[in-house]
């Protein structure tokens, strides 16, 4: 199931994953506006979705561009004017959410693509009509999204070959938030291993972390564990200490929104805290990042932004307003787990293990 | 505020903690049914409340006793009858909550107080008649339930004063669940601690973990900290290692449901989180115990039975439905924390700490 999509290069579908898993409603939009507007409300949410799905959006707003060259508005056959307005769609894009790298990856991929093959699509003398060219514009920008929503399932699972080799027989496992098919195109990466692992025929036992306050792994991942038939026990986050000093977990496996060059990574609010318990236990500790998740301008945990978000999603758990008014409340969505928890990182390429400075500069040399 | 109270030795009264911070209801028991079906379903929760709230049931069982000789039933004017009638009551009133010994120390204390009494109030040559000996139980259990009460606020005062002294001057601090005035008679352990902090004028700060499942945090703890003017911040169970890593957090204060004899503890589910975050950032964590929470005749915690509660408080965050249908949940609602992770013990006594062991042992041989 592909949990984002473009269709007939004119509408972006996508499930709504605030209303899993009680409903299954999937929206039609054909605005990029829309698009920025269901990455802020986590309607779609996980670091490689919303790359791909800021990507879509831009194709959206490339379709908005060529109609209204189309209705007479001649000043958008101009190369400079026309990359000015998709640049500021790739603004309002931007600005949705600060710390998954990957909306940036995806965006900037897109505007150097666009702004490598405009000049083309916009040159006088090429005997086709000037006023065609927000058209192809459109064409070629959906396919380049396309590739990269394909591009991100065949990732998902070469993360899944690699990652389910560190997975025996019989483990039980233990992952934070959602990093499944629902936080990307499909197949999804934490979850992609234990599906990997499943699929190999390894038997294998899932502890899952609610991860308040939005509760995606008691919405969404104890969802994908059902209909995968993975087995799959649903914990709240406080209770993955209790059962790593009693022997229950043997390797954890999360996501990551953005990983630095020193192997630093942001995650969802609470990762840290679960990769220092793992420690505490000697229990290993992997998260599984895609290339397109690490930035490797960045040094170390410190730099990368953390959104903070609204505080009713702490005050009032599935809605209902449960704690007292007039309290302060924090709402960080993300944490930094320093590169000392992490056992190895499962990419793409492989696994890699420390020094991760060099390691995971190596991997884009290869490249 | 006493949060249970004994009322003409015939009546309960007892704050509904489970619709806290909304509504504050005061609820009035007559039948020491009743009262056990408080401390099943957490309308009064909390190690010393429920002890207390105990005792003060076993005085409405001494009552209906009293009113049924009264009415007749001339058997319980037999001394061992009527002791085995009450050590029934006593019996139910033990079932109800396996993990905190607050509650098996107040029954306990009660029946030994009964034994004792009893043989002189039935007496049969004593100068008076024998069938007023079940209403002198009574009022000799309502006096002995009341001085529980008192004695056990006075070893909250007492626990705030050495706890204090621990804090400093514009610290900022954490504690998980709710260790306060709700959960005892009055004033609180660990929140006993806060409040006698910012009374002896230290300005302080305090994160409340907001503690899933049942959110005692949310609920009662942000409750009492704005109810009592000290500065507060709620945060999600999950958040605890974030902010302890950016230095946020300078010690940490919970309360406890069962002390071992070498200081291993039981206290709700996400304290051993809690306690192994604190170690790994350098931060003082301190259990506030009166000692009728340590429990000499368990050697270690592992002889602590920690009690399971019904999924559905995991699943329905705020009573609304939000996993999936099918999903296997566990929700124990303690885990211990090893007392290797304990920086000090804060006890009526006076602070003490490693070898707690012995510490705790000459605690009570100082008795």
């Amino acid at each position: 199931m592909r949990t984002v999509q473009l269709v007939d290069d004119s509408c972006v579908r996508m499930i709504n994953q605030r209303l899993l898993p009680r409903e299954e409603v999937w929206l039609e939009l054909t605005d990029y506006r829309q698009v920025a507007g269901c990455i802020c409300d986590l309607t779609v949410r996980g670091a490689p979705a919303i790359g791909v799905a800021a990507a879509f959006g831009l194709v959206l707003a490339a379709k908005e561009l060529a109609e209204r060259a189309g209705r007479g508005e001649t000043e958008l056959l101009d190369l400079a004017t026309y990359l000015g307005r998709l640049e500021t769609a790739a603004e309002e894009l931007r600005r949705t959410r600060p710390t998954a790298v990957n909306l940036f990856w995806a965006i900037d991929r897109m505007m150097l693509a666009a702004r490598a093959h405009a000049p083309k699509a916009f040159a006088p003398n090429r005997g086709e009509p000037l006023n065609g060219a927000p058209a192809e514009m459109v064409a070629f920008l959906a396919a380049e999204a396309q590739k990269m929503a394909d591009e991100d399932v065949d990732v998902n699972r070469r993360l899944g070959h690699y990652g389910q080799q560190l997975i025996r027989d019989g483990d039980s496992l233990l992952t934070h938030c959602n990093a499944g098919a629902l936080a990307t195109v499909d197949y999804g990466t934490a979850l992609g291993v234990f599906r990997a692992a499943h699929n190999a025929g390894k038997r294998i036992h899932v502890y899952v972390d609610e991860t308040r306050p939005v509760l995606q792994g008691a919405r969404l991942t104890a969802w994908e564990m059902l209909k995968e038939g993975i087995p799959a026990t649903l914990i709240t986050d406080n209770m993955a200490g209790h059962f790593m000093r009693l022997g229950g977990v043997q390797a954890v496996f999360v996501g990551a929104d953005r990983m630095c060059a020193n192997g630093d990574f942001a995650n969802k609010i609470g990762t840290y805290g679960v990769a220092v318990l793992a420690r505490e236990h000697g229990i290993p500790f992997y998260p599984v990042v895609p290339t397109s998740t690490i930035d490797l301008s960045l040094g170390s945990g410190e730099a990368i932004p953390i959104e903070e978000r609204k505080p009713d999603e702490v005050t009032h758990p599935g809605g209902v307003p449960l704690a007292p008014e007039g309290i302060k409340v924090a709402n960080p969505a993300f944490d930094v787990t320093p590169h000392k928890y992490i056992t190895g990182i499962v990419t793409e390429k492989g696994v890699i293990y420390p020094p991760f400075d060099v390691n995971l500069r190596r991997l884009f040399q290869d490249a």
